[in-house]
């Protein structure tokens, strides 16, 4: 959502409508990119609840702008298919019925050629709203349309590596590498007094509400580390064996342990005694210089426990982020998602955005591989379950 | 599995390799005809475990003759890729490890049209195995893998009705509605006397191993319908109550009865106060003259027990099969699918056909709208668990 | 539920009223003599649903009683307490709701005391009742309660043995070894021609509902074992790796096998190499002597299959049970439960006795050391689920 | 865990060890003046697995001190038997295999007598052990124990009152009404500014590991109301269609909202078109000027969004704590548990206690009418999941 004091200057950035017209295709040029090199069967499967298949995020994102958009604001709009909010409703309680999130793998129709003609249809009709006088409050729905679009970008890769990792045949997605940079494995100690700081978004950009207030915390003083935990390091644990030691784990973690008999990182296989991972270039034998990546909560709070060490507050993570490199992995932090002081949720349909998930889920903050461009800021609170472990995670340690 | 002891008779059967050729050009063709009329998403689908998804039924078969026929017969056979046996085994323990029966529909790979290939590559191998002096030993292997993919395309019109028919646009298959035909409702009692009779396949021609061996039964005397019951019928039993009244219910069914919250068969969906059916043409008001289909065994049971009557033994249906029409419905029986006296099991792979199933299903007799030309007889035993609901099936009463 | 022909011999075999009160506080007894070796707390749990607590037994026996008899039949009947209904309904959909039985053991009241009180104020109902004259349609009632109460004493042993013998303290029930007859092991075959066979409940005594109507079946020539099957032969069994061989098991019987991890019969325990069983008098080394108990359907199905041979029919085992010594196990058949030719259910409660049951279960034939004395005959249909081992179970081979 | 830090101030408050002792025999009484008034059927049911029977407390709290104290510290101790380690061990990984949670109720034996001759044989070995000088090291575990079987007596008030009060019967526990006092409504707002505030334990007494360390929070400023929310108040958020709302409630909330079907407090009954509840005193009409108890995080938490209002966060509660009345209800707060700054977790078995549950549970404060005497202190950080109700929990409001 929007946060409604800033509105304003929201549109004062975008401050013509031609301006946020390039910014709307362009970004919605870039899912169909992400798409393009999927077969049709790809588009359609979900192996598991938290997956969902990518033309149904093709199809969400559209009907995201044709529901809160085109349908309230712009006059004469006929809707593509009425049984589409159905099928493509996520989770708003307040816009009717939907098809369960177990049952989106589920749906063979529409089909592939019929998402994209959806989503001609609601860009020319948006092209079409755009290119006139906006409403004022339907400015700030279209930004968050935007950014809607580009958290489902970044899902679309997370949810193709899954299907296509767990896929017996290992098919890979293309050869651009992206998760394979090269980082540097010099830590330092970056310090910290304690005192009074402040977080949270400020300024004129766009912020979602959770973001939201600027407030001070009092921090104690901390050390964080500059680099992220290499896959290197996080052998040293396995070998250690910190996936039978139950002293540094959470309970719910060894829980998580036991009944998923994990050993390593989501993707990773021992083949020949040598680790392997897959990624979206296929499956290849693990660099020890790489960040570890695929890590849950769980996980990442063990390894910190078996260093003797801690994960870093979101607070502490935010007041340091100008001091490090950042935004190949989203990072764990050791703090739960809950709201900033002051918070409040809109009473429309965005009000269902953020706040309704503040509850048994932990805040990650950063960017990844897999982020779009002009997506990340470092007031930005991502937020998973702790025993999720698809998306492209990564360990800070702090002390 | 072949029965042995027709082995010899199975031969002259198919006397040439060039019957045998044209019977495996035909069945295979069908099975691609019946997929023909797919959307390329609607192979890949499995919205619930006893469904598979299309391309499987295309790739297991077409696995079964490579693995069952070319891999151990046909010199110089080079695997068309060894991940599929993987992918492409169902429940042959003996021939090693696959997927999981519910992750089937979480493979987006391999793509449609490598399961064509694959198709097309084991065609062109078997052509030219079928083209020679074939060993004796692996023409009841090629006869049996031909009634194999029989089977499979009644459960490929199984499966995409389901497939289309719990999606919620309700996508019709095509409009040749083979559903449809309309049925004398003018029943007729047909009476046999206790006595001796003889059940189970005899003769030359092929047969499943559960359809041996011909063996005698006392029967008492008994009363069997001409028709099936009919949708009206069943209306009937609906609107009096049928589904809220416990004492016509088996335990298990009642507590099926409970759990799904059922009305009405399955594909039935009352609409405005009338009841409509999704067939493979669409959704459309039940016709009353139709017979009623899609109900499980608890359902026909309970139907009966309504009517103060029961379901026919397979044995007393099968004595009195040839007194009236069948093979448009799969028609329920009270008797449990159990071993005919000396049945034996293969010691090969086929030996996992069919005697592993013998528990905890109900039998089935005739042939329904799905089965294939020439794939129907008197004395085959169809048989499913007592709740599933999917297939094309009926009630005919006894007494 | 009793045979409706039957019911004037019923009348006559308990021809004056004072018999009919002995054998009741006889039976009534009886059951309290088998909790009396209980401590308090064994009263009360339920360590599976299909266990219940013993006191929950005592309970339901006089429940059936006080609903079936009292108060239809005996005037002025004041109820002990109407919340009674509601704990101790075991599964009569006709007599209101009940609570489900897996919460069975959550319930601590009413205690144990005031079972024993509600047992002690229905017997001297009972007694005045018994002891004047009964009208004629509540006779078969109350013989009905009395074989329903000696069903629930054969279930006390089980549910008892369950309770203890699950406990890592392993308490003995006591050290009469009721299981540990020695028995011969020098089997032979019994011989029978193929024709017609006559089975099913005749005579004037009582049998239940499902034992009716003697009718003629068509047998094939048979052998069948003149001794059951020993724990030396059963370990026979294991030690060649019967529970490894997929080849023995009926599909559904390995999906348990691997599910539960079985390696045994229940109650069995490897204990520094030596294997040791749990039986009522405490845990003891295995004597290959005895015969072997607590195997389910899958495991005597695939010990028979290992041997080349198979289960007799419950026709079969009936034909020929004078040839052989039974009773201290119940014998698995190969026999589905299914109704005899002319079945027909009661239009009361009593209906709900056996008929609902006939799906997905077994058919057993003799008896068990748990069985009291006077309940068992050769006509007598017991009936379980093919993966339930926990009662007094064997296994007799035919061929 | 003790506070190492405090060790010295832990040792001067039992400055002796008569003091020590007497503390000792004073709490152990009261756990077994509690259970005084049950019959020996409810020391052993568990009706869902968050709830343990109470022979369990009973025994594991004895098992604390035989396993913690008097086998590691007193010279020449017998175990009492060494299989109720596998029985009373609740959930220390460290101190080997243990029944699992669930199958607390399934067992009968220890009989309760068992229990109470294992309690009277550890405090016999205690009480010389306390006689004696008791090595330094032993004290602070000693101290522990005992506020253990403190936290033990407040979880068999709410084990007790789950047992009884999900009997259908309605069993009473005791007629004392200490659930019933009567409160003010006459809220007032209490008003702090904003600022740094210290929370966390401080000075020479015993807390819990995650009581420390005492630290500096940044508090915007806030108001806290005086009162507990009271039944009248909730009954209007019912009447209002609260429970229908789902704007009021968080996405998990809503889901268990509709798993569970919830429409009221646990132990809410509505009756005869008045709403009842179930208190240790029995079945009653609800008073609407007692607060509100037995709801979850997700209740409190969709009532404080219902009024336009939060709950406070744990800092707020503590830091004003001192300005209103608590003691009676455990209050829910916004906060997840999580360490406080500096928290490390001991290298023993003790290190177990505490830090391991930090994930997915909300933080309560406060007390309750459960808590024993001398339990209670304002740094205390009480938590549970956020659906669990069976605690005797409340809701204070802060804006």
């Amino acid at each position: 959502m929007i946060n409604q004091r800033h509105e304003i200057d929201v549109t004062l950035e975008s401050e013509n409508s031609n301006n946020m017209l390039a910014e709307y295709l362009k970004i919605r040029k870039h899912s169909e990119l992400i798409c393009s090199k999927l077969e049709t069967e790809d588009y359609v499967v979900q192996p598991v609840e938290f997956v969902s298949p990518p033309k149904w995020h093709l199809g969400h994102t559209t009907w995201f702008f044709e529901t809160m958009v085109l349908i309230p604001f712009a006059k004469g709009y006929d809707i593509f298919d009425p049984n589409y909010n159905f099928v493509f409703n996520s989770y708003y309680e307040s816009i009717g019925a939907r098809v369960i999130r177990t049952d989106r793998g589920n749906l063979s129709r529409p089909a592939v050629a019929d998402v994209y003609k959806y989503r001609k249809y609601v860009n020319a009709a948006m092209v079409k709203f755009l290119s006139t006088s906006i409403p004022s409050d339907a400015k700030p729905i279209v930004i968050l349309g935007l950014h809607h679009e580009q958290q489902h970008q970044e899902l679309l890769y997370s949810d193709i590596k899954y299907i296509l990792g767990n896929n017996p045949l290992f098919p890979k997605y293309d050869d651009l590498g992206i998760e394979s940079d090269h980082f540097s494995n010099l830590n330092k100690w970056i310090h910290y007094e304690d005192g009074i700081y402040e977080i949270g978004h400020h300024g004129d950009t766009f912020c979602f509400d959770n973001e939201c207030n600027r407030h001070k915390v009092f921090l104690n003083s901390f050390d964080i580390a500059s680099e992220l935990v290499t896959n290197g390091e996080y052998i040293e644990f396995i070998e250690a064996g910190g996936y039978d030691d139950f002293r540094h784990w959470l309970s719910e973690g060894w829980e998580w342990k036991k009944l998923t008999d994990a050993k390593a990182p989501l993707y990773w296989h021992q083949i020949e005694g040598k680790w392997h991972q897959y990624s979206l270039s296929g499956l290849n034998i693990v660099d020890p210089n790489q960040p570890v990546t695929h890590i849950n909560f769980f996980e990442a709070q063990a390894f910190a426990s078996w260093k003797g060490m801690r994960l870093p507050s979101e607070s502490e993570w935010e007041v340091a982020s100008d001091k490090f490199i950042w935004g190949k992995r989203w990072e764990w932090t050791q703090s739960a998602y809950l709201p900033y002081p002051g918070f409040v949720t809109a009473a429309d349909a965005t009000g269902e955005y953020n706040g309704k998930f503040m509850i048994n889920q932990m805040v990650l903050r950063g960017a990844s591989v897999a982020t779009p461009e002009g997506h990340s800021r470092n007031t930005y609170r991502n937020f998973f379950h702790p025993q999720l472990q698809w998306q492209f995670t990564g360990i800070r340690l702090a002390k």
